[in-house]
């Protein structure tokens, strides 16, 4: 037992054939695995039985046909984690939703009906949508700029999180003898008015096991930060090295302390992308065995929106980023910079750079053997980089079971996870409090 | 087998505990129903064990906290049904989604995922929400009267229905080894340009098993039934005598041809509220028993909601119904004129009206043996008042179980039931056929 020290949180990230843009063409790959739910069970239950804190879906509102193909057809993440909910039993499960086309009365309702359906365990990824197409799937002529979506952003958690406490939870006394119901004193209306919404409630459902679906973020922008430092419980980023990692970590945790909250009330939890084998070698050959899947076309076009839509096909393939103009789009600012930082520091030509970018999206690229990854975990870990991951494995399911066969043991002999899960909620696994 | 005879359609409309409004008071009654996902799971097995087409769930987006305690507080239906699929296997799952509030968009997204999850056994039960105070829970100030909540669902089914056709069926082609995962010319965009709604497309969801989930409607107005003409496949309807359902039968499959399309490709469903027992006598006493738990001041507010608000509190409960002024919202103007009718063929009180109101909301109460209601079924189904019906058991589980167990047999005995599901979808149980 004890609680000396405490666990490094690991979630998962599951999409479809893996992370790796160009996996859905390796030959162990299930083609068709972001419309195949028995595969998407499979991945939940390996995910379980490695004790995984969550598992986490992403979305989108809109399709781009150049995109990674994991995201042009898949399942609408609340109905399928209604789903997986009955086939695993401790995991988190954690659900994109977006604040720019939704209504919070829909969203609230979403959420905390997951979050009763699976006892505890649901999460809410909180973004807002960047890609300005969007809008012209849900009548919008325009889409709002970034400063006013995290703004609406901003009111629509609120609005979410006041219909949550809706019904106090001892409010549906249900006594047939005396016929009350509920108790009035204990159901209460939001009456919210605010610039983006007004929403009067109460929410038509009871109140959630978690009392509020924990909140998650992944914003690294300046409002994304502010966002988080806010409202958010759990932060996914994308960092690249320690050093930048350890400077996020403590410029977030300094936020969210200068609003009043607790920094252990925030897991910061950096995207990796761990390409493991036996010996680092074979992890370096199977990395380039799906590096070499990726269709130049592809890898540059994805590059290309990475950067926020410049343009590189005037510029040799293997000759060097050129000093280019990075968009003003505040969306995409924080990441193209990053990538920008990368092919400098790593010296990479376009190619290589698409090859990275294209392959890993600009996240965290791990290549080497489990116990070497367990090292960089632990490295990050008690270096104040990251309070734990966002697993992206290139492949899936092999870089899953791989990670929960072979890593996830290591962490445990180092006392660095745990064993058996000790609670029953997402907010248990994580250390939060109920609200 | 031989397909000779067509069968009758049965579904089950879940609630709680039960269509009677004091249900949650009797002793057999789970009282927090509505909220227990195990107990919902149970009754959707028993639906299953008979045989039944299909499971409906109602829904609401705002709460009047004098109304039937099993809306108060209550499972988002997507999400339920989600898990519901995973511990059923044959049995139609229909959700109620209104088109007032809602984008089209994301309820094209949402059942085509039930589609998917469920292998084809979605429906979508089409609705405009009628109550104002609904709102002011989605940032409205006015709310959109009864013409143009209807013109307002027509155009939102026409989107819906579009965005289901965005891909076709075989148009992810996956193709390893050539790098293509799609056919772009089978991917198609909607660009829908109309009155209340510009969508785009495509939906970002691969096409669905039934092609189109079932589109379920249930509107007795003018505007209801003309939708339900136009688009429906299943019409739930409110009918308490054969003559009237024979009418609405006749007329909604006149408007139906006049439509183009063939009367059997709608299936014509009035809800049924069944108390069964060995005798009549005996049921008739588990009625009374019921409305016995009736509370006066709760079954006179009912009473007068459902008239669209007439106050009736200066007339005597034990007098006839006052000649009175019924409302001219369209919204209930149906449901209101057939209670008056009621009252007066009947002949009936106030509190015996409030009752049989407040007791089966309106709907088709019958009272006897398994015998008289298969009889009873029977007649209704030859003599073309019903295709079929929504049974609505006072009790639950009980009612369902008594139905399962002693009336679906005499309805196979009689070749008026199937024996076995022959078909997986939800568009094979009602012989429709796949979009």
């Amino acid at each position: 037992m004890g609680k000396q020290r405490s666990h490094i949180k690991i979630g998962v990230f599951i999409a479809g054939t893996g992370h790796h843009v160009a996996s859905w063409r390796h030959p162990q790959a299930q083609a068709d695995g972001t419309m195949n739910l028995s595969y998407l069970k499979g991945l939940a239950q390996t995910a379980e039985r490695g004790k995984l804190d969550m598992l986490f879906l992403a979305d989108s509102l809109s399709i781009d046909p150049h995109s990674h193909p994991n995201i042009l057809a898949r399942f609408e993440p609340l109905t399928v984690l209604s789903s997986l909910a009955e086939v695993t039993s401790n995991i988190g499960l954690v659900a994109t939703a977006s604040t720019t086309y939704g209504e919070p009365f829909h969203t609230a309702r979403q959420f905390a009906s997951l979050d009763h359906i699976s006892n505890g365990r649901a999460g809410w990824n909180v973004v807002t949508s960047s890609i300005p197409a969007t809008g012209a799937n849900f009548s919008k002529e325009e889409h709002l700029e970034h400063g006013r979506r995290y703004q609406r952003a901003q009111e629509f958690v609120e609005v979410v999180k006041g219909l949550w406490d809706s019904w106090e939870e001892d409010a549906l006394v249900r006594d047939k003898e005396s016929g009350v119901f509920f108790d009035p004193d204990k159901l209460h209306e939001l009456n919210h008015k605010g610039e983006f919404f007004s929403v009067r409630g109460p929410l038509n459902i009871a109140r959630s096991p978690q009392g509020h679906p924990v909140i998650v973020q992944a914003g690294s922008s300046e409002s994304g930060q502010q966002l988080a430092a806010q409202t958010a419980e759990v932060i996914f980023t994308a960092q690249n090295h320690l050093a930048g990692a350890q400077a996020f970590y403590r410029s977030v945790k300094e936020k969210v302390a200068s609003q009043g909250r607790l920094p252990e009330e925030v897991s910061i939890m950096p995207g990796i992308f761990p390409v493991i084998a036996e010996t680092e070698a074979l992890a370096q050959e199977k990395y380039e065995e799906l590096q070499d899947l990726i269709i130049p076309s592809v890898g540059l076009k994805i590059l290309s929106t990475a950067m926020g839509g410049v343009d590189l096909t005037p510029y040799p393939l293997d000759g060097p980023l050129p000093e280019i103009e990075l968009p003003e789009s505040n969306a995409v600012k924080s990441r193209s910079q990053l990538i920008k930082e990368m092919a400098q520091r790593e010296n990479l030509t376009i190619r290589q750079l698409y090859k990275k970018v294209a392959g890993s999206r600009g996240h965290h690229i791990f290549i080497g053997t489990p116990e070497q990854l367990a090292d960089r975990m632990e490295e990050w870990f008690t270096q104040k980089g990251a309070d734990g991951f966002n697993l992206m494995p290139p492949l899936l399911p092999e870089g899953l079971e791989l990670f929960v066969g072979q890593v996830v043991p290591i962490l445990q002999e180092r006392g660095l996870f745990r064993r058996e899960y000790e609670g029953k909620t997402l907010r248990d696994h994580l250390g939060l409090k109920k609200p």
